[in-house]
């Protein structure tokens, strides 16, 4: 593997600097670069400020090979991102008939004619290629200057993403300066810390120190670990995999994919395998388990369903809980989480189900704020388990829904499917 | 209003650039500095690079008065933050034995004795100010620097924002660099696109160019403006108060609310001023619309519950949805969208209740992906709503959830709720 390339970012726009807009850009492209053998070396949030911009534009352009600008080429006078660039690069800009005619087209597409702001668009840097933008006005350019490269990028997700990935990677590839494809794992774990798992995992890296690029991220109860080929002497795929494999063992049932697959998809697809269903209820987290399952594409083939009992009397009359076992214990009780995980496979007539009950917070009840606890209902039994959290309200919830799922994944795992039909056929 | 004072940040830690994490940090910090009359210009994403970083913070240091970084405190040989900052400064580390009781005392209390690299969290930039951190171990430091000053804040975000807020800004304060409080407007607004509320609200904005720094944030469905007193001449509370009651009646029915209450808030609030209950139904949404209104806290005084209903036997058997009714229009058709509406009304026992049923995507049925209707029963009648969307699954289902709470809002505000009693009484 040669040398890679070295890449920055500029992130354009005021909105990233006063706290209402997230740099989701950033995490995208950090991801794609990492995945083809690329290194993004920085990354910067600039204000839609000309002098800012030129001044950061001819630093990085010291440092880098690569430089990608996301953002400031709309049709408004804050979009100044054209004449920044071409400034740093000592360049004039010239207006573009045929970006002119793209616009125009779109434009009377929609019956509409564009005005002198949004034909601003039409500049571009002198010596830039055009990227034609299929899913916006303002085309990316692409320039090459002194055996460096810089990639202009309008700022919407939908309209930058797919230039990066159907223009410019594709560019980068030709080049020789982005690989097809290099050596790439990602390991999803849950129910450790991020401590815990750097301390299985770290001394099973040691000996490719220098040949891999090891990153942890840690989110309510999930941590992931992204393993990339990176250095002159990269790792291949043949040793990845082993090391993968290692990892695997190493880590025992807190192992819960190799990939980014939610822990939901996991589930669903062993359920599908064996043509079983799934329902759930919930009460704290209100939703966002039914969300969880729901996010998968053809969840349908399996999840039944779900029941949001928020209220007491809901649990009964929609779940079949008796009131008098919430009365005795509570409805933050394993008691009545189990009651809700059979009753949600019984109203939406399915093999399994999940449960949750508990108090989000900020108030609590016979328990603290914090205490979740969750129902399993299979066909070989039930089960509950009690977690606590000390957090904000959003926190305990995402923290309990991940348990709720991480519990059953681990069930499912323990008594392995075919065990379970076995034991079924008995 | 004093000429505000310059700050930048320094974001440290690889996984920022390799799309593992977002960098959540930025967006709460530049939320706070706007808020408090500080002016963040730019944050940089830095690998854990000693040599990067020490570079970056004195270039840094040339433009601000203030430096804030956050991350790469942490115990192990990738956090560098301290020795980078302390080249850059040209000043040497101290042990700090305040810290390492701290350190030991936290780790005694759970039966452990912190290793050496756990005690490399004692060293201080020598002349730093030690800002403990009752969260965590890594404490922060506070550092005044020929007029300019640094702060250094752990990367948790558990651990840092509590800092920021409690040690930090009370600092700036007293400093006289930031407010207690600038006059500051956050506007929600729904149903309209980003340039559509930017072409109704600049003109209103003209007069105060230079006193006032506005920023929009569309997010499906949802866009939000944020108006804050800047500059020499800044704009004053009244002022700005009356700005913003122009910019209500210029977007009419699209004005949610001032502030960023969720739109899920405003309907619970409107219910409970007039001790009503509320429901919901959802198929392809799955549990998102339900966990849009449990994430507010007190909700359980209003939202009775919800029925994810993904199959359609389920819809008959929990709903009461008719089969035939089904069978004629079909699972994603106004006349379903409203009888699940009715439907959880009765399950439930709620006075109210919203329901949407769709196609989320990949795949369509009887109308194409991205369909989605809005159901919605109230005490004076029934009513639906078409909204098609083409996006991912993920877009649909988030532009479908906000679309269902912007039509209830726009219901109850149209028959304001005493005409509805007025109505009831009749």
């Amino acid at each position: 593997m040669l040398t890679p390339k070295k890449v920055e970012i500029l992130s354009l726009g005021d909105e990233l600097l006063v706290g209402i807009r997230v740099n989701s850009h950033l995490t995208y492209l950090g991801g794609e670069l990492v995945r083809h053998g690329l290194e993004l070396g920085r990354d910067q949030e600039l204000p839609d400020d000309a002098d800012t911009i030129r001044g950061a534009a001819k630093e990085a352009l010291d440092r880098v090979d690569l430089l990608i600008t996301t953002g400031g080429l709309g049709p408004t006078s804050d979009d100044v991102t054209v004449d920044a660039l071409a400034s740093a690069l000592c360049r004039s800009t010239r207006h573009d008939p045929a970006v002119e005619e793209s616009i125009r087209a779109r434009f009377a597409r929609r019956g509409l004619t564009p005005t002198e702001n949004n034909l601003r668009q039409c500049r571009v840097i002198e010596g830039a290629e055009v990227l034609p933008n299929p899913n916006g006005t303002a085309p990316g350019q692409w320039i090459e200057d002194g055996g460096k490269v810089i990639a202009v990028l309008p700022g919407p997700r939908g309209e930058m993403q797919p230039m990066f990935a159907e223009q410019v990677l594709p560019r980068l590839i030709r080049m020789g300066w982005a690989s097809e494809r290099i050596p790439f794992l990602q390991i999803r774990t849950t129910g450790l810390g991020e401590s815990q798992v750097a301390a299985t995992l770290d001394p099973l890296f040691e000996p490719f120190a220098g040949r891999l690029r090891v990153a942890y991220c840690a989110h309510e109860g999930i941590v992931d670990v992204r393993l990339a080929a990176a250095g002159e002497d990269a790792l291949e795929v043949g040793e990845l995999t082993s090391v993968g494999e290692r990892c695997r063992s190493a880590l025992g049932s807190a192992f819960a994919a190799f990939g980014d697959s939610p822990v939901a998809a996991i589930i669903l697809r062993q359920l599908r395998r064996h043509g079983k269903t799934l329902a759930v209820a919930e009460s704290c987290t209100g939703g966002l388990l039914a969300a969880r399952f729901t996010a998968v594409a053809g969840s349908s083939k399996v999840f039944n369903g779900g029941i949001v009992c928020y209220r007491n009397d809901a649990k009964t009359n929609l779940l079949g809980v008796p009131a008098c076992l919430i009365e005795q214990h509570g409805a933050v009780s394993p008691e009545c989480a189990v009651a809700m995980a059979t009753g949600a496979a019984e109203a939406l007539e399915s093999d399994y189900a999940l449960s949750i009950t508990g108090f989000a917070g900020p108030e609590g009840g016979n328990e603290p704020p914090g205490t979740v606890y969750i129902g399993y209902h299979s066909p070989i039994g039930v089960w509950a388990s009690k977690i606590h959290h000390a957090g904000s309200r959003e926190a305990v919830r995402e923290r309990g829904v991940n348990a709720a799922l991480d519990f059953m994944r681990r069930k499912l795992r323990k008594y392995e499917m075919h065990e379970l039909l076995e034991c079924l056929r008995c």
